[in-house]
Protein backbone atom coordinates (compact mmCIF):
# COMPACT_ATOMS: atom_id res chain seq x y z
CA UNK A 1 0.00 0.00 0.00
CA UNK A 2 1.31 3.28 -1.12
CA UNK A 3 0.87 6.82 1.25
CA UNK A 4 0.12 9.92 -0.65
CA UNK A 5 0.16 12.97 1.62
CA UNK A 6 -1.65 16.43 0.12
CA UNK A 7 -1.96 19.55 2.11
CA UNK A 8 -5.32 21.51 1.72
CA UNK A 9 -5.75 25.21 1.90
CA UNK A 10 -9.63 25.97 2.60
CA UNK A 11 -12.73 24.15 4.38
CA UNK A 12 -14.30 22.76 0.99
CA UNK A 13 -12.10 22.11 -1.57
CA UNK A 14 -11.82 19.61 -4.51
CA UNK A 15 -8.46 18.75 -4.92
CA UNK A 16 -7.35 16.79 -8.18
CA UNK A 17 -4.92 14.13 -7.61
CA UNK A 18 -5.37 12.22 -10.68
CA UNK A 19 -1.49 12.41 -11.26
CA UNK A 20 -0.42 11.43 -7.75
CA UNK A 21 -2.63 8.12 -8.56
CA UNK A 22 -1.66 7.89 -12.24
CA UNK A 23 2.08 8.14 -11.71
CA UNK A 24 1.72 4.66 -9.65
CA UNK A 25 0.21 2.44 -11.81
CA UNK A 26 3.23 2.96 -14.31
CA UNK A 27 4.00 -0.56 -15.22
CA UNK A 28 0.85 -2.55 -13.99
CA UNK A 29 -0.63 -4.27 -17.59
CA UNK A 30 -3.56 -4.99 -15.91
CA UNK A 31 -5.90 -4.70 -12.71
CA UNK A 32 -7.65 -2.43 -10.12
CA UNK A 33 -6.13 0.67 -8.16
CA UNK A 34 -8.20 1.73 -4.89
CA UNK A 35 -7.69 4.75 -3.48
CA UNK A 36 -8.76 4.70 -0.10
CA UNK A 37 -9.48 8.40 2.11
CA UNK A 38 -8.85 7.16 6.50
CA UNK A 39 -10.22 10.07 6.92
CA UNK A 40 -14.05 10.71 8.44
CA UNK A 41 -14.18 14.80 7.11
CA UNK A 42 -12.97 14.40 3.85
CA UNK A 43 -13.77 11.66 1.15
CA UNK A 44 -13.15 11.09 -2.89
CA UNK A 45 -14.89 10.75 -5.87
CA UNK A 46 -14.08 11.33 -10.18
CA UNK A 47 -15.93 13.75 -11.87
CA UNK A 48 -15.05 16.40 -14.88
CA UNK A 49 -11.18 17.56 -14.18
CA UNK A 50 -11.22 20.15 -17.33
CA UNK A 51 -13.87 22.89 -16.39
CA UNK A 52 -13.37 23.76 -12.68
CA UNK A 53 -16.68 25.11 -12.04
CA UNK A 54 -18.09 21.85 -12.09
CA UNK A 55 -16.74 21.14 -8.80
CA UNK A 56 -17.22 24.49 -7.35
CA UNK A 57 -20.95 24.18 -8.44
CA UNK A 58 -20.73 20.22 -6.41
CA UNK A 59 -19.52 22.19 -2.90
CA UNK A 60 -21.72 25.14 -3.30
CA UNK A 61 -24.65 22.33 -3.54
CA UNK A 62 -23.39 19.67 -0.98
CA UNK A 63 -22.99 23.20 1.39
CA UNK A 64 -26.51 23.81 0.79
CA UNK A 65 -27.83 20.28 1.13
CA UNK A 66 -26.38 19.73 4.53
CA UNK A 67 -25.19 23.46 5.29
CA UNK A 68 -23.02 24.39 8.11
CA UNK A 69 -25.35 24.73 11.07
CA UNK A 70 -25.00 24.45 14.67
CA UNK A 71 -28.34 22.16 14.72
CA UNK A 72 -26.27 19.27 14.89
CA UNK A 73 -25.83 17.06 17.90
CA UNK A 74 -22.05 16.28 17.56
CA UNK A 75 -20.37 19.09 19.05
CA UNK A 76 -17.40 19.46 17.27
CA UNK A 77 -18.91 22.06 14.53
CA UNK A 78 -17.77 19.69 11.62
CA UNK A 79 -20.89 17.84 11.62
CA UNK A 80 -21.58 19.07 8.13
CA UNK A 81 -18.39 17.13 6.82
CA UNK A 82 -19.23 14.04 8.19
CA UNK A 83 -22.26 13.27 6.58
CA UNK A 84 -20.89 15.32 3.45
CA UNK A 85 -18.19 12.60 3.16
CA UNK A 86 -20.87 9.61 3.69
CA UNK A 87 -22.61 11.14 0.56
CA UNK A 88 -19.56 11.40 -1.42
CA UNK A 89 -17.66 7.75 0.02
CA UNK A 90 -14.69 7.22 1.25
CA UNK A 91 -12.70 5.13 -1.98
CA UNK A 92 -12.96 4.93 -5.39
CA UNK A 93 -11.88 2.09 -7.83
CA UNK A 94 -10.82 2.28 -11.27
CA UNK A 95 -9.83 -0.26 -13.87
CA UNK A 96 -5.95 -0.45 -14.92
CA UNK A 97 -5.17 -0.51 -18.68
CA UNK A 98 -1.47 -1.05 -20.09
CA UNK A 99 0.13 1.24 -16.97
CA UNK A 100 -2.68 3.72 -17.04
CA UNK A 101 -5.41 4.39 -15.10
CA UNK A 102 -9.11 3.90 -17.45
CA UNK A 103 -10.60 7.00 -16.82
CA UNK A 104 -13.03 8.41 -18.83
CA UNK A 105 -11.81 11.80 -21.34
CA UNK A 106 -13.45 13.96 -18.91
CA UNK A 107 -12.88 12.61 -15.80
CA UNK A 108 -10.57 13.07 -13.05
CA UNK A 109 -9.66 11.65 -9.58
CA UNK A 110 -10.83 14.63 -6.96
CA UNK A 111 -9.71 14.67 -3.41
CA UNK A 112 -13.12 15.92 -1.18
CA UNK A 113 -11.49 18.07 1.50
CA UNK A 114 -15.06 19.30 4.03
CA UNK A 115 -13.23 20.31 6.95
CA UNK A 116 -9.73 21.91 6.00
CA UNK A 117 -7.39 23.68 6.10
CA UNK A 118 -5.78 20.13 6.95
CA UNK A 119 -2.95 17.46 6.15
CA UNK A 120 -4.40 14.61 4.71
CA UNK A 121 -3.16 11.09 3.79
CA UNK A 122 -3.88 9.33 0.85
CA UNK A 123 -3.67 5.33 0.80
CA UNK A 124 -2.94 3.42 -2.92
CA UNK A 125 -3.56 0.07 -3.30
CA UNK A 126 -3.19 -2.08 -6.58
CA UNK A 127 -4.42 -5.18 -7.09
CA UNK A 128 -3.03 -6.64 -10.33
CA UNK A 129 -5.11 -9.42 -12.30
CA UNK B 1 -11.07 -4.95 -19.08
CA UNK B 2 -14.35 -5.83 -21.50
CA UNK B 3 -15.84 -2.29 -22.93
CA UNK B 4 -20.17 -2.31 -23.43
CA UNK B 5 -21.88 -0.07 -25.03
CA UNK B 6 -25.39 0.86 -24.40
CA UNK B 7 -27.82 3.66 -25.78
CA UNK B 8 -29.82 5.78 -23.83
CA UNK B 9 -33.40 7.40 -24.81
CA UNK B 10 -33.87 10.35 -22.16
CA UNK B 11 -32.42 12.85 -20.15
CA UNK B 12 -32.96 11.09 -17.31
CA UNK B 13 -32.82 6.90 -17.14
CA UNK B 14 -32.23 4.14 -14.99
CA UNK B 15 -31.07 0.84 -17.35
CA UNK B 16 -30.91 -2.05 -15.79
CA UNK B 17 -27.52 -3.55 -17.16
CA UNK B 18 -27.77 -6.90 -14.82
CA UNK B 19 -27.27 -9.00 -17.83
CA UNK B 20 -24.38 -7.25 -19.57
CA UNK B 21 -22.41 -7.68 -16.15
CA UNK B 22 -23.79 -11.44 -15.41
CA UNK B 23 -22.68 -12.70 -18.75
CA UNK B 24 -19.26 -11.73 -17.97
CA UNK B 25 -18.81 -13.54 -14.76
CA UNK B 26 -19.76 -17.07 -16.24
CA UNK B 27 -16.78 -19.03 -15.46
CA UNK B 28 -15.57 -17.19 -12.83
CA UNK B 29 -15.39 -19.59 -9.71
CA UNK B 30 -14.31 -16.77 -7.36
CA UNK B 31 -13.57 -13.33 -7.07
CA UNK B 32 -14.85 -9.58 -7.78
CA UNK B 33 -16.32 -7.36 -10.80
CA UNK B 34 -16.00 -3.69 -10.88
CA UNK B 35 -18.40 -2.05 -13.08
CA UNK B 36 -17.06 1.17 -14.18
CA UNK B 37 -18.17 3.96 -15.83
CA UNK B 38 -15.96 6.45 -17.76
CA UNK B 39 -18.40 9.39 -18.29
CA UNK B 40 -18.69 12.62 -15.90
CA UNK B 41 -23.02 12.82 -16.49
CA UNK B 42 -23.65 9.04 -15.84
CA UNK B 43 -23.18 6.97 -12.46
CA UNK B 44 -24.31 3.49 -11.52
CA UNK B 45 -25.84 1.99 -8.47
CA UNK B 46 -27.57 -1.54 -7.45
CA UNK B 47 -30.93 -1.26 -6.19
CA UNK B 48 -34.33 -3.26 -6.57
CA UNK B 49 -34.98 -4.39 -9.77
CA UNK B 50 -38.57 -6.08 -9.54
CA UNK B 51 -40.81 -2.47 -9.11
CA UNK B 52 -40.18 -0.11 -11.59
CA UNK B 53 -41.38 2.38 -9.23
CA UNK B 54 -38.15 2.02 -7.33
CA UNK B 55 -36.02 3.65 -9.80
CA UNK B 56 -38.50 6.32 -10.63
CA UNK B 57 -39.06 7.39 -7.36
CA UNK B 58 -35.02 8.01 -7.67
CA UNK B 59 -34.89 9.85 -10.13
CA UNK B 60 -37.64 12.35 -9.30
CA UNK B 61 -35.84 12.53 -5.84
CA UNK B 62 -32.38 13.11 -7.40
CA UNK B 63 -34.41 15.87 -9.43
CA UNK B 64 -35.43 17.84 -6.59
CA UNK B 65 -32.45 17.29 -4.37
CA UNK B 66 -30.21 18.54 -7.39
CA UNK B 67 -32.81 20.48 -9.71
CA UNK B 68 -31.98 21.68 -13.39
CA UNK B 69 -31.28 25.31 -13.35
CA UNK B 70 -29.11 27.90 -14.65
CA UNK B 71 -27.73 28.93 -11.13
CA UNK B 72 -24.87 26.67 -11.89
CA UNK B 73 -21.41 28.17 -12.54
CA UNK B 74 -20.92 24.88 -15.16
CA UNK B 75 -22.52 26.73 -18.23
CA UNK B 76 -23.25 23.83 -20.17
CA UNK B 77 -27.00 23.14 -18.98
CA UNK B 78 -25.79 20.07 -17.17
CA UNK B 79 -24.18 20.99 -14.01
CA UNK B 80 -27.48 18.93 -12.07
CA UNK B 81 -26.33 15.77 -13.74
CA UNK B 82 -22.54 16.17 -12.70
CA UNK B 83 -23.75 16.97 -8.81
CA UNK B 84 -26.33 13.43 -9.33
CA UNK B 85 -22.96 11.20 -10.46
CA UNK B 86 -20.94 12.11 -7.22
CA UNK B 87 -24.13 11.63 -5.12
CA UNK B 88 -24.19 8.24 -7.40
CA UNK B 89 -20.86 6.80 -8.05
CA UNK B 90 -18.82 6.15 -10.90
CA UNK B 91 -18.19 2.30 -9.94
CA UNK B 92 -20.01 -0.60 -8.40
CA UNK B 93 -18.53 -3.32 -6.66
CA UNK B 94 -19.88 -7.08 -6.31
CA UNK B 95 -18.78 -10.65 -5.53
CA UNK B 96 -18.28 -13.23 -8.14
CA UNK B 97 -19.46 -17.00 -6.68
CA UNK B 98 -19.51 -20.05 -8.67
CA UNK B 99 -19.92 -18.26 -11.77
CA UNK B 100 -22.68 -16.14 -11.01
CA UNK B 101 -23.07 -11.87 -9.54
CA UNK B 102 -23.75 -12.51 -5.45
CA UNK B 103 -26.44 -9.91 -5.98
CA UNK B 104 -29.44 -10.07 -3.15
CA UNK B 105 -33.03 -11.61 -4.48
CA UNK B 106 -34.08 -8.44 -5.18
CA UNK B 107 -30.99 -6.86 -6.21
CA UNK B 108 -29.88 -5.75 -10.05
CA UNK B 109 -27.06 -3.35 -11.55
CA UNK B 110 -28.66 0.18 -12.77
CA UNK B 111 -26.67 2.70 -15.49
CA UNK B 112 -27.77 6.05 -14.15
CA UNK B 113 -28.34 8.21 -17.24
CA UNK B 114 -28.53 11.77 -16.01
CA UNK B 115 -27.82 13.94 -19.09
CA UNK B 116 -29.44 11.68 -21.96
CA UNK B 117 -29.57 10.79 -24.35
CA UNK B 118 -26.27 9.58 -25.17
CA UNK B 119 -24.48 6.47 -26.52
CA UNK B 120 -22.38 5.54 -23.12
CA UNK B 121 -19.38 2.77 -22.29
CA UNK B 122 -19.62 0.65 -19.19
CA UNK B 123 -16.16 -0.72 -18.17
CA UNK B 124 -16.21 -4.36 -16.75
CA UNK B 125 -12.82 -5.55 -14.95
CA UNK B 126 -12.63 -8.97 -13.10
CA UNK B 127 -10.99 -9.81 -10.45
CA UNK B 128 -10.20 -13.61 -9.77
CA UNK B 129 -9.06 -14.90 -6.27
CA UNK C 1 -17.10 -15.75 0.36
CA UNK C 2 -17.86 -14.83 4.16
CA UNK C 3 -21.40 -14.36 4.85
CA UNK C 4 -22.35 -13.01 8.36
CA UNK C 5 -25.48 -12.08 9.48
CA UNK C 6 -26.74 -8.78 11.76
CA UNK C 7 -30.24 -8.18 13.28
CA UNK C 8 -30.92 -4.53 13.31
CA UNK C 9 -33.51 -3.10 16.10
CA UNK C 10 -35.31 -0.43 14.68
CA UNK C 11 -36.50 1.38 11.15
CA UNK C 12 -33.12 3.55 10.96
CA UNK C 13 -29.78 2.67 12.43
CA UNK C 14 -26.58 3.04 12.10
CA UNK C 15 -24.45 -0.26 13.29
CA UNK C 16 -21.46 -0.64 13.48
CA UNK C 17 -19.65 -4.07 12.30
CA UNK C 18 -15.85 -2.75 12.18
CA UNK C 19 -14.92 -5.70 13.91
CA UNK C 20 -17.19 -8.46 12.04
CA UNK C 21 -14.89 -7.61 9.19
CA UNK C 22 -11.66 -6.67 11.04
CA UNK C 23 -11.52 -10.63 12.27
CA UNK C 24 -11.77 -11.77 8.83
CA UNK C 25 -8.48 -10.29 7.98
CA UNK C 26 -6.46 -11.03 10.06
CA UNK C 27 -3.66 -13.17 8.74
CA UNK C 28 -4.12 -11.62 5.18
CA UNK C 29 -0.74 -10.30 4.50
CA UNK C 30 -1.86 -7.61 2.48
CA UNK C 31 -4.81 -6.87 -0.25
CA UNK C 32 -8.42 -5.56 0.04
CA UNK C 33 -11.48 -6.38 1.65
CA UNK C 34 -15.29 -5.50 -0.17
CA UNK C 35 -18.17 -5.38 2.39
CA UNK C 36 -21.18 -6.25 0.35
CA UNK C 37 -24.62 -5.41 1.49
CA UNK C 38 -27.15 -8.12 -0.46
CA UNK C 39 -30.46 -5.80 0.01
CA UNK C 40 -32.12 -2.77 -1.57
CA UNK C 41 -33.15 -0.99 1.60
CA UNK C 42 -29.57 -1.05 3.64
CA UNK C 43 -26.34 0.21 2.85
CA UNK C 44 -22.78 -0.04 4.32
CA UNK C 45 -20.31 3.19 4.86
CA UNK C 46 -17.23 4.16 6.67
CA UNK C 47 -17.14 7.17 8.91
CA UNK C 48 -16.48 7.95 12.75
CA UNK C 49 -16.66 5.61 15.50
CA UNK C 50 -15.85 7.18 18.30
CA UNK C 51 -18.83 10.05 19.21
CA UNK C 52 -22.29 8.43 18.19
CA UNK C 53 -23.83 11.51 17.57
CA UNK C 54 -21.93 11.84 14.28
CA UNK C 55 -23.86 8.67 13.19
CA UNK C 56 -27.19 10.54 14.75
CA UNK C 57 -26.72 13.18 12.84
CA UNK C 58 -26.60 11.33 9.30
CA UNK C 59 -29.58 9.52 10.14
CA UNK C 60 -31.78 12.98 10.53
CA UNK C 61 -30.23 14.50 7.50
CA UNK C 62 -31.18 11.57 5.42
CA UNK C 63 -34.65 12.08 6.81
CA UNK C 64 -34.86 15.04 6.12
CA UNK C 65 -33.66 15.46 2.49
CA UNK C 66 -35.67 12.00 1.87
CA UNK C 67 -38.54 12.04 4.32
CA UNK C 68 -40.98 9.16 4.54
CA UNK C 69 -43.83 10.18 3.40
CA UNK C 70 -46.68 8.73 0.77
CA UNK C 71 -46.11 10.79 -2.09
CA UNK C 72 -44.03 7.83 -3.53
CA UNK C 73 -44.85 5.71 -6.62
CA UNK C 74 -43.17 2.58 -4.85
CA UNK C 75 -46.63 1.42 -2.72
CA UNK C 76 -44.91 -0.43 -0.10
CA UNK C 77 -43.98 2.76 2.57
CA UNK C 78 -39.99 2.21 1.63
CA UNK C 79 -39.36 4.02 -0.94
CA UNK C 80 -37.60 6.29 1.12
CA UNK C 81 -35.41 3.52 2.38
CA UNK C 82 -34.28 2.61 -1.13
CA UNK C 83 -33.71 6.21 -1.89
CA UNK C 84 -31.02 6.52 1.13
CA UNK C 85 -29.22 3.52 0.05
CA UNK C 86 -28.09 5.02 -3.29
CA UNK C 87 -27.13 8.01 -1.59
CA UNK C 88 -25.10 5.48 0.29
CA UNK C 89 -24.00 2.51 -1.57
CA UNK C 90 -24.30 -0.97 -0.88
CA UNK C 91 -20.16 -1.76 -0.48
CA UNK C 92 -17.11 -0.37 0.50
CA UNK C 93 -13.91 -1.56 -0.03
CA UNK C 94 -10.95 -1.50 2.22
CA UNK C 95 -7.02 -2.35 1.90
CA UNK C 96 -5.52 -4.39 4.33
CA UNK C 97 -1.86 -4.40 5.71
CA UNK C 98 -0.43 -7.36 7.60
CA UNK C 99 -3.75 -8.98 8.72
CA UNK C 100 -5.39 -5.35 9.91
CA UNK C 101 -8.09 -2.92 7.76
CA UNK C 102 -6.57 0.05 7.07
CA UNK C 103 -8.65 2.18 8.50
CA UNK C 104 -7.92 5.84 10.10
CA UNK C 105 -7.21 6.39 13.30
CA UNK C 106 -11.41 7.66 13.80
CA UNK C 107 -13.09 5.48 11.25
CA UNK C 108 -15.40 2.63 11.63
CA UNK C 109 -17.10 0.42 9.20
CA UNK C 110 -21.30 1.22 9.34
CA UNK C 111 -24.04 -1.19 8.60
CA UNK C 112 -26.61 1.44 7.32
CA UNK C 113 -30.37 0.19 7.85
CA UNK C 114 -32.91 2.17 6.33
CA UNK C 115 -36.17 0.07 6.74
CA UNK C 116 -35.69 -2.11 10.05
CA UNK C 117 -35.95 -4.06 12.23
CA UNK C 118 -34.97 -6.54 9.80
CA UNK C 119 -32.77 -9.68 9.72
CA UNK C 120 -29.71 -8.69 7.40
CA UNK C 121 -26.60 -10.51 5.48
CA UNK C 122 -23.28 -8.79 4.87
CA UNK C 123 -20.97 -10.46 2.12
CA UNK C 124 -17.02 -10.14 2.97
CA UNK C 125 -15.00 -11.21 0.03
CA UNK C 126 -10.93 -10.79 0.10
CA UNK C 127 -9.47 -10.43 -2.74
CA UNK C 128 -5.33 -11.01 -1.71
CA UNK C 129 -2.35 -8.59 -3.53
Amino acid sequence: MIVERIKTNIRKEAVEITSIVAKHVKGIKSGIVVVYVPHTTAGITINEAFDPAVMEDVLNEYMRLIPYSNKYKHLEGNADAHIQVILTGSSITVPIEDGELALGRWQGIFFMEFDGPRNRKIYIKIIEG
